[in-house]
């Protein structure tokens, strides 16, 4: 779709998304981590055990419509949640996933950076799929 | 594996896999772009069209092994990336997605971020297995 320039757009955003009101406390999350720019907090339907997702505060809906400022600042704690998910939970591998536009798999109109522990004896969940048990969140979130 | 210090590592850097032999000029690659921190080129065994490597000129098998410069330098290149496969090839998504460990389906023990433009009607093929032809690969990195 195009966007009011003329040029086409991955995705709308939509200032009522699930993220921003996670941003403005109009939603609960389970936080990892916070800083001036960026949130990270534990995914409701993760694919695996330990999934957190990083979201800059700035109002964007793929990396494409996100400033440089914004992806530098949410990839350096994309680094340390990789780091944090890897020593805590004892992965031997960490998925990080950015999805942008519908075509991509992207389901929430905010962008946002997946940061997914694996190991090779535990397969892949869906995405956006299974909604965890917020108890187990918790527990995964203290670790 | 632990490394040197004792720590467990995602994966160890081995100085002779085909990244390092590509920013050696040891192997060819169809460039997409260079700078100082980054290069930028064609994936030979695309998941989709205009799929597109960046890898950091800085010998770190994973993410959690680059330095915060690093890191930093990558992301801006694919954001960059992002935005140009987006055009160039009409593309409705991007994914965008860097694994660590083998257990994560890493097979290159160089840090990379993959750069796939997605379209709702062209399946994603399987990570690493199929070799696309060259000149395919050309036409695609002049658009």
């Amino acid at each position: 779709m195009p966007d009011s320039e003329g040029n086409k757009t991955l995705m709308s955003y939509d200032p009522d998304n699930s993220f921003a009101k996670i941003l403005k406390s109009e939603l609960p999350c389970i936080k990892i981590y916070e800083d001036s720019q960026t949130l990270a907090f534990m995914d409701i339907m993760p694919q695996a055990d330990g999934h957190v997702l990083v979201v800059p505060k700035e109002s964007a809906a793929t990396i494409v419509d996100l400033s440089v400022d914004g992806i530098t600042a949410c990839i350096k704690v994309t680094r340390r949640i990789a780091i944090a998910v890897q020593v805590a939970l004892n992965a031997s591998g960490v998925m990080i996933v950015q999805l942008n536009g519908a075509a991509a798999g992207q389901t929430v109109p905010h962008v946002h950076f997946h940061v997914i522990p694996r190991s090779l004896d535990a397969p892949l969940k869906a995405h956006a799929v299974t909604r965890e048990d917020p108890a187990k969140l918790k527990r995964l979130a203290v670790l």
